[in-house]
């Protein structure tokens, strides 16, 4: 009997995603980008939706203060909506609580939701609550919403863009993953000013999430990325590996056409003091990404970031 | 320490509902309905978004047959559009697996989702799947939509109205909690040709469905309901206490102007085989709600339905 475990997640996912087959006219992006997107009643928008399960054990221990989790079940999700360029609306909360929780804890993990979604202004507007004998969990849906001019998918790297990430990679698992600030205002300050081609989150690791952006592209297209660019965060510092495989890092990876970067480069640390990096470059190549070092050297970088259900870490 | 336990869940929301404070101006209703209503781009409709967890050893055991429970994740939450007038649109599903389980368990969970959502043409559009080493759990959002002129609040309860379920009450744990069908077709054609005052559907159990139409009153109102006169079901057939507390009927309970009542009555039979039954009133009192026997007389029912914190039974 073949297990989820021997499958794991991404296949897992892919087959989930046959099964579902043709969707509707609605839809115009469903499984397999940051959010869904869906045509709604205003001609000039798109809805974004997105649902991010945080788990004990998983996302969270019973050590983590409950408004950190709160926080992070709340801002995975805020990134996921940055990473289309869209904005916030509106949150639900379902959440699974062992009996002998105290008030004053799930006070606080309420206080972390809605401390993350007020700064970008997104309403808390319902949910569930059930009981649970073991892991608590808390599963936040966000619905926003994105013109549709400005959308920024998965789906759009060209050959000759530049790849761009923002602030630095590695070692979250130190403590950023409980207390970043989702890139909604990055995101939406890049879509407004620049043609995005394409972008994602880096939530399972920069070796996955450009891996994703490759089989998004529908072509025959690669990543050179330069070892010696990448931003290591500092609890990372002597680690490349950990930059390309930690994941729950939750900055932006994008790629522009090569003609704006004197621009980008220009403009935005006039408006961000976080740094923003260009690591590479999108190349025709049928090795989806490679690892360039200082002397040139180059290497095949495999995908190696997290998967659920192999519990390689 | 105050425990989620000592507090129960109804007064649990309550606490969550105030520290979220006031809510922007596109919220109409936010927590404290089926759904949460918000105003959209379309000046003639509102949005309606709810999520609902169903968590194995609670709503579903090991023994459940997966496709059943992957309908019943997704049927609750239809069944929440179908409380307010509405018709259901996109979902999301987040779901947590352990690696042992088998791809084909996770394929029937899936194929029960999608057999619910696509008889009422709501299309599955996202998700996120995580790992859980003991509960196994699948949070499924909806978001629909209704017209801003046909919505039931739970909120509408007018003195004098009349009182009316569908369907037949008790006993569902048997079976029914995990094959029924959400009434939307009922609900809709209800909401275009009747003024529905107040509409709920049945999951907590009578007794504690028609309570929360009195709080959400917010006026002296309360019920008169008739106990020869509740359906029951087959089931439950000889236990009235059944019909009043088991909940998870997922019927709707609805009141109306006492002068539509005799146009129901004779339209209803010719569109749906469907029992509808007309339970009570509503009345001024300060007695939330009320169970009048056969011989008249009167006593007070106290709600009794499902706290998933206390654990009544």
């Amino acid at each position: 009997m073949k297990t989820v475990r021997d499958l794991g997640e991404f296949n897992l996912i892919h087959r989930l995603q046959r099964a579902l087959g043709k969707a509707n006219p609605t839809v115009v992006v469903g499984i397999g980008d940051d959010c869904a997107v869906l045509r709604s009643a205003d001609a000039k928008k798109f809805l974004l939706i997105t649902s991010d399960p945080v788990v004990e054990g998983v996302h969270f221990t019973l050590d983590t203060p409950p408004r950190q989790f709160g926080w992070k079940a709340m801002a995975r999700n805020l990134s996921d909506i940055a990473a289309m360029g869209g904005l916030p609306r509106w949150a639900v909360v379902s959440i699974g609580l062992r009996p002998n929780t105290s008030v004053r804890a799930v006070e606080q993990i309420y206080a972390g939701l809605r401390a993350a979604a007020q700064k970008f202004r997104c309403e808390i507007v319902g949910g569930d609550t059930t009981h649970v004998k073991h892991e608590q969990f808390v599963v936040v849906t966000v619905v926003g919403e994105v013109e549709r001019s400005r959308i920024a998918l998965r789906s759009g790297a060209k050959i000759g863009d530049s790849v761009f990430v923002t602030g630095t990679l590695g070692g979250s698992l130190r403590g950023k993953h409980l207390t970043f600030t989702p890139r909604i205002d990055e995101a939406r300050w890049l879509v407004r000013h620049f043609p995005v081609h394409a972008m994602i989150d880096v939530s399972d690791g920069l070796s996955s999430d450009l891996q994703r952006l490759v089989e998004a592209a529908g072509q025959r297209i690669g990543f050179e990325i330069y070892a010696a660019e990448i931003p290591l965060s500092r609890v990372a510092a002597s680690s490349l590996t950990a930059a390309l495989n930690d994941g729950e890092d939750f900055e932006l990876l994008f790629t522009l056409d090569p003609r704006y970067v004197t621009a980008l480069r220009r403009r935005w640390p006039r408006k961000f003091r976080l740094p923003l990096t260009e690591i590479g470059r999108v190349v025709r190549s049928r090795q989806p990404v490679t690892l360039v070092d200082a002397k040139g050297k180059k290497q095949s970088l495999m995908p190696a970031g997290y998967d659920h259900f192999a519990q390689r870490r």
